[in-house]
């Protein structure tokens, strides 16, 4: 059966800019900060590196009962029966995953326009990630989306949203009375010098 | 049902490496000079050009009935509905592969070592590729393999091989009487003025 997700607070991994010295201390202490979601991140190793990394990271995230969503890589989720998985506009397309993955695991879609949250929806996704709200490090080539924008796809979709790009303890605040179901962080927990202070403050923010 | 594959000639593509302006051309003509296998290498494009490229591949090979396996992304494999797979020892482990792709999908395992050899059997694989026979410009860091640890290789399991790395017109000789099934080639095609002459003459010398 497909999980019920709480996406208040969808932590982003990045090795490259974690203060921790390894990725499980980092989403643990995140984990224990009280993130709702944990996606894995990898870009730049193979796929059997992604894989082991993948499986420490999942013990973890499952004594939490967290779901984790693995990017981009459709296979390592299934390799691992991660809860979910997540895609952007350059990865598998959405509608080709879903006989792929069954019927319970989480397709996360990210979107920066009305137009391609609605095709997430019909495609079978889950959530939409909607992003970059603002313009990061994190993500230099990422397309901007206006509040109108935001305010249009929530109107056209009925997914659970989450807005990512820019999210810290400045920024969060304004998102809560769009009717988004969360935010999703990258640096803003795992750049922090203490990644479960920063969650947790971000939780509370949040949830205030 | 599983394919039965004539490994004779086991064209892999490098598209930094072709003469062709396009994959497709390249594919095409190799097919036509007889390649029996075709497997797609991508490396450095996004999921969702591999997933393309892939498509138009796969109407080709589908065509001249050879089978069309991907390297490394058992996902791209499984979105394509590819013949099969191919896995080095730093991608997903075989033995995690078999669930994942079903009784019929094909996989085959880079082995250097009569024990990876023995493992990759073990795993479930269909057929090894066996390497570097010699060094080449195409796998720089690849660990070389005696014909000694060939012949030991062959002793120890009954899959199907074809030996790669180096393999070209001068070479491909010397392993016909190895008992391996055939021989894989890069640039011997792919970086050839004319792919078609290149594969047609490889499988001549491989067959006569």
């Amino acid at each position: 059966m497909k999980p019920t997700v709480d996406y208040s607070l969808y932590l982003c991994t990045d090795r490259e800019l974690m203060t921790s010295a390894t990725i499980e201390e980092c989403v643990e202490a995140a984990l224990k900060g009280g993130v709702t979601v944990v996606q894995l991140r990898e870009k730049s190793c193979s796929s059997q590196e992604f894989y082991e990394i993948g499986k420490r990271v999942h013990q973890i995230t499952s004594a939490y009962h967290v779901p984790l969503i693995i990017n981009d890589r459709v296979d390592i989720a299934l390799a691992l029966g991660a809860e979910g998985v997540h895609v952007g506009q350059q990865d598998l397309p959405c509608h080709i995953l879903r006989p792929l993955v069954g019927p319970d695991m989480l397709i996360g879609v990210s979107v920066s326009t009305h137009e391609e949250a609605v095709q997430a929806e019909k495609d079978g996704a889950d959530y939409i990630g909607v992003g970059a709200m603002y313009a990061t490090q994190t993500k230099t080539d990422a397309h901007l989306v206006s509040a109108k924008e935001l305010k249009l796809i929530r109107q056209s979709v009925s997914l659970s949203i989450v807005t990512i790009g820019g999210m810290n303890r400045q920024t969060i605040a304004h998102f809560k009375n769009t009717g988004v179901d969360g935010v999703a962080v990258v640096s803003a927990i795992v750049a922090q010098e203490n990644p479960e202070i920063a969650a947790r403050e971000l939780l509370s923010i949040w949830k205030s």
